[in-house]
């Protein structure tokens, strides 16, 4: 059994770095979650994937069947990946652009018209990358059913997600990881 | 246990694709080893990821302690992810290209001075994306112990690797999926 208080805790002494930083979104901020450093590290890695496979069932049994899971480069891979092999569902791969090289494409592993997928995502701030992900799986016909970050930073990716009728859920907020920014 | 002719078998069927291809290397291939169609499926990936570690320990065994595994973008964070949870030593991710924002850096994930490293890769070609990878790493005062990569094209990646001074391994070869180009 995870315990969260824990595992949070943990994640935080991991990945949690004080300074000046330029998010991706291009926006300052006294802190950074460099989610690589709990991500490349199995003992934090395999409970976050177990939270996520309990998330996973828990919206299987409201809203249907989940066929697949989706993760973005390159955050998202090592989660998606971790969480696939802990709930036996398979998953795809979200490019940030296409490669030029071999079988061209944005979405690398199968994904079959009118999949309902769920894609995880490892540090929501304004909910960008996820939709740009969401937007990739769309064009292949299949459904995007919830969206699910490991950490949560607050800063309106919950209801950007939302307001395009996708349920959003985190596994930690800024505030579970004892950030007060 | 692991059933390698079985693993093979089921890795040929999910990702052997006919036709004609560019490779990265800028090469035309007749044959296409679309590695993500494996590392998607958890039911691949989580056997592939037991042989890794198996030979990550029998390396250990002969070489001396490893300490982290390593893998490129895209392509091996899925392999090493699943291995770093399957054999509980950490990884790190190697960029292709340095980003622009937060943390600016070709590595993801802790790596110190004197480290001696497994790199694994998915498909082997010439192995210049897995030296790119090892120069990376040994920038960083890291030691890379050997280069692992699922499926060897033979295509002269063991002869650059090795010509390196680094041992080089295969889970497969083109041969054991059938391929007799």
């Amino acid at each position: 059994m995870v315990n969260p208080k824990q595992l949070a805790a943990a994640i935080a002494e991991a990945s949690l770095l004080r300074g000046d930083f330029v998010l991706r979104s291009g926006r300052r901020s006294s802190y950074y979650l460099d989610k690589y450093r709990f991500s490349t590290r199995p003992e934090i890695l395999g409970p976050v994937a177990e939270l996520f496979g309990q998330r996973i069932g828990a919206i299987a049994a409201e809203l249907g069947p989940i066929h697949r899971l989706a993760g973005a480069e390159l955050g998202g891979i090592p989660l998606v990946t971790a969480t696939s092999l802990k709930s036996g569902l398979p998953c795809v791969f979200v490019r940030n652009q296409k490669k030029g090289y071999g079988t061209a494409k944005q979405l690398e592993g199968d994904l079959h018209e009118g999949d309902r997928v769920v894609l995880l995502e490892d540090v929501a701030t304004t909910g960008g990358q996820a939709l740009e992900a969401v937007g990739v799986i769309r064009a292949q016909s299949a459904d995007v059913a919830a969206v699910i970050a490991a950490i949560d930073r607050q800063e309106g990716a919950r209801e950007n997600i939302e307001r395009d009728g996708i349920r959003f859920e985190a596994l930690f907020t800024k505030s579970d990881l004892g950030i007060d920014e």
